[in-house]
């Protein structure tokens, strides 16, 4: 492992810390086809970057995500900042030569989406981005056991992303409740998004949807002794037919009193079903139905070493796998293909897929019908 | 407790044994205001009959329902047969003057439920609809909980019935599966109309509803070495909106594998939630927003002598409740009612706001669109 | 079914009427060789037993459980009265020639039990003791997996019996607390002889223990003003050695906070192993060592009609079964029993062998040392 | 944080790894006195050293642990090799002056763990034994929650560590399994060890204990085509005294078929209790006596933020922590025990108690007799 991947990261909050613990980590987990480096942080707030670039181990900080963009020497530029910045900087760094591993959701709307795909398809980079429950191992384990046809046919879905930190009515507002700032989709965006990603895992791409979502506490404080109104939704729930003719539901929901991390799955097969819950994310429920009448029902499986990337962590089954180990098998993944030029999922391009579905729910809603993604794709050309 | 009431039960299979289990139970469980008699069992197989209604403890039996409802000794008429031929008993029943307990669901539409509701309230004698999961002390606590406020002002609700008895494609077809005896509504009226009805006394009423179903086995063996088309759906989804404003979504099937007995549901208010499973009946989970954010999470409450009606079957918490002791319950509703002239609920008035949703959703599964409660109640008119 | 039993109840209160509603309802669950009548209650309150008796429905009532004893029409007496009174009832019942079933445990010692199994043994009569919790179809399950050799050779058994009836210090004494009625067995005789009954029906005999206990709280109040002092144990440990060689561990509380019916088994084997706990009483986990290594894990099996006696109440798998369908199979039980001659589990010699390791455990925490059940066997003679 | 921490890792396997992973990742996790440096990696083979050094980023690597622990540049010596080598190189380490992070159990006996705890504190350095399990945030809730008095005074304690990685009878020997490697307390040394160290945690010192043991399979492949004999215990089971007056029972399993990481514990007190099941390791159960009886059951505070250090893996509560968090906890602990002069736990004096309690086990299984701690303290002096 002579190589090295030059890392880049811009935004030193929340998911900027865990992306540079996972790239701290990753090469002791992992065998790899490079070493990652943490070259440089950019964050505009100096106190910020200069205190987090030392705790993180970065070699370098700025407070110019352009600088960090031109770089010549960074290879991999991670986007770990609010949504509506995303677009300009993901596209600087593709225009730069540069991978991308960004954010989720990819963009405020499906077209930016479609566009920052098209910039790094034309580019030639590799692009990633961040839906991080998928690379659980029980995640991959309920892919695996669909693939295989364990399940027989799927034939229908439901999924739930809910957590209630915005609950308490008196929380105050953020750019995440900002139409300019977040799009029209609150929960649909920042929560929806990830269980319908994981539909697109599981399941395959979705045809069309039918939904309806609710801002149930129309405004908050906006800090300065005001009051700011909510913009996007609270809670939203979608219908949904897939391309293979599963039939499915999809909830998600930011003021869902007592869920945490309430992303759930159950898909159901002709053959058998599967059930996640990612507050117990260790662990997989699965029905065989072959199993006798007087011997059946859903099997607690403990992710372990013999499901995909736990052994790697850990050799004993059941002994646990954390949040930023999900983040550790994306810098893996994204490592792997920048220096093994493999295919990395999700691409700019899968999470257009997610955005078609989060802008076809919000016409949905708007319009009161269903709506097809091949609507809003063909405007999109 | 001299004052008798004189039960007759038209059909002694599934449920017209549960009904009997349960009018033998119910005056060594509760207090009662009259004393239930088991009078007179009617089946059209004379083998049957017989050996039932000695099975059961019957004084007498007939063959002929219609003499069981003509019979002056008959207080309450309880219908446990196939969906499609509740209406004329029933209607029959209440002619006579009958008090009626009819299975659920109450008909084939909601107009011809409408009809027997408006037959039995111009007869002014009680009813009840057997959508019997409503009376599980967990219920009744939840709904306890709601009406106190405890979990704020309502905002979601997720309801589920899911069962695996037709996820085998060569499982036969029977009445279920036919629309001229069941409809087109298929899990949906047989399943979803359960948790319909559990919505509905939970969260009040519901306006409008956004559906879509599947037929996932197109064709089963019809018991005579062909195949029988399948008429109505193996499975449905809903997006709801209660007449509060809550969003919801409603789930029925009957090919979810590895979902034995799947209803449950999820409340979700401002202040607090319940999630309830029938596969773990006596059980109730509550989650308290009040709770200190470190000492906070979703609380298993076992049934017990401090809940509705449980301390009746036992003193001890925890000790187990069962599927007919729910039956039971019922039976003292109906006691009660009749002896001691009160409200019944479900009444045939209440069911037809179930039946409503059911045709509600198969419009809007065939017009693909929303469609509101009262555009149908209009048509009815 | 023209052949009746007729029964006597003695003893109105929590378990004499979960015995009445057992026996009217148990000839409309299962198909009976003779038909159970509730004949004769015995309580020593005329108020008590007026009262009861209409509300049970029993032909007949009487303040003199002698009296009962002594009807020539009655066929089985059932002796639901405090443990000091069970020996003297039992014998002068077996002494009329009558079928017994008495509550648990069957006496205050080991000595007393052998004494009224070899009474009724010489009188040729059936006897039974209300260990209600191995006639749950889940524990039927549990006894037909072990003993059709799924999990192989059986290598441990944990078993609890824990409640939390007694945490708080000022709940009053009762006659369970003294041990002149309840022996110095406490929570030991009350609640761990219903698991050391159940390790013994799944496992076979216990043939030595080691134990300690404690009383937590040493006095409470008398309920005249006064504290009375505890004189049995709150809780108590044991570990055990099987006939076949298994290790065990046995613990039982009255004062565990949080559990209401915590009798919980794993039967450990070398090929696999169950769990089970009561507050959930209609499943059963089962883990079976052939499973594939990523594919294996605890499956819950909720019972159906595909288990034991399960049927007979509800044909949906899951739907539920309560803590009087318990008592129900044990009545079907005895009146199968006695009316077809047939063996009846757990008899009063079957109970002997429960009250000799509750007698070990006592000697074992008086003397500190292990106790094997020969000692005491050998010192009854 | 210009101070730096050199780490010395003897042992290239399963626990080097883990302790490389952990070293790699603590320093952006946690802000730190000092920096963690991976200096330097000793295993015996050759291929295996090169490889791993490299893989985990340690800037050394030799053959020869005797050069690491004389090494003047390194701080701290991490022992991760089987048991039957710590006591050689923790004293070496300490002889020279290291810090020292040893793997559990300490030595093969409470009297050589004693003797390698005085040479350190004569040493005047630092020392933690890998007792990962207390390190878990859930576990330092349940620590705070006792401590705060919250479910008032400890009553009682089960622990167990169970796991089923030997239950196949042909499962090949290794050092774990021989008395002269691993002494004679095999699941009692290897995995009991654990669940002592956590009631020590939680509850203070064990004052004496009654134990037994099996070996359930007797011999083994021995990998030349022949069979070893198994010379410690398969499973064991102990009951225990607190000095608090608490009573216990403590149970192990190496053949516990379908527990892979059966690490669990009830507390109970007189206020309340807690439970914890280290195969849902991001979850804490917790049942409030003072909850009124209508709103009573156990809750599932799933941790977050508000809990001992998972903010600093992760803002989002529910979101997961894994295994090797724990790991990354204690060097977090080590580091700064070594950096901050600040007292470790567990030391190897805290190891101490642990290993006693294991002998005490040990002792009383070959005597049958209850075995106070000061009685092999004694001898020990």
């Amino acid at each position: 492992m002579s190589k090295t991947v030059n890392f880049g990261v811009i935004g030193a909050g929340y998911m900027g810390k865990a992306y540079s613990i996972a790239l701290n980590t990753v090469a002791s987990v992992f065998p790899l086809s490079a070493k990652p480096v943490l070259s440089l942080l950019a964050d505009e707030v100096p106190e910020v970057v200069e205190a987090k670039a030392k705790a993180y181990g970065f070699e370098r900080r700025t407070t110019d995500w352009r600088a960090l963009v031109a770089d010549p020497t960074i290879d991999v530029v991670a986007v770990c900042t609010p949504t509506f910045l995303h677009e300009e900087m993901a596209k600087a760094a593709v225009a730069a030569g540069k991978h991308v591993i960004c954010e989720k959701p990819l963009s405020l709307t499906a077209r930016n989406a479609a566009s920052m795909a098209a910039a790094a398809e034309a580019a030639g980079v590799k692009t990633m981005v961040g839906y991080c429950y998928a690379k659980n191992p029980a995640a991959q384990l309920a892919k695996e056991i669909i693939v295989a046809g364990e399940i027989g046919e799927v034939i229908h879905f439901r999924g739930t992303h809910n957590e209630d930190f915005l609950m308490d009515p008196e929380a105050p507002t953020s750019w995440r409740l900002k139409e300019s700032l977040a799009s029209r989709a609150g929960a649909l965006g920042d929560l929806a998004s990830h269980i319908i990603n994981m539909a697109h895992y599981l399941c395959g791409p979705i045809a069309e949807v039918v939904a309806d979502s609710q801002i149930v506490h129309k405004s908050r404080p906006d800090g300065k002794g005001g009051r700011a109104t909510v913009e996007n939704d609270d809670q939203t729930n979608l219908i949904v037919h897939f391309d293979n003719g599963a039939l499915g539901s999809i909830e998600a929901s930011r003021v869902a009193a007592g869920r945490k991390m309430g992303l759930t799955y159950e898909v159901v097969g002709t053959k058998g079903a599967i059930y996640f819950d990612q507050e117990a994310m260790a662990e997989l429920q699965l029905y065989k139905g072959a199993d006798p009448t007087n011997r059946c029902g859903f099997q607690r499986i403990l992710v372990g070493p013999a499901h995909p990337d736990y052994g790697s962590f850990c050799l004993g089954t059941g002994h646990g796998i954390g949040y930023n180990d999900m983040i550790t098998i994306e810098m893996r993944d994204m490592i792997e293909g920048v220096a093994g030029n493999r295919a990395v999922w999700p691409s700019f391009r899968d999470a257009v897929h997610t955005a078609l579905v989060v802008d076809a729910a919000l016409r949905s809603q708007a319009e009161r019908r269903w709506v097809g993604l091949t609507e809003l794709a063909a405007e999109m050309k």
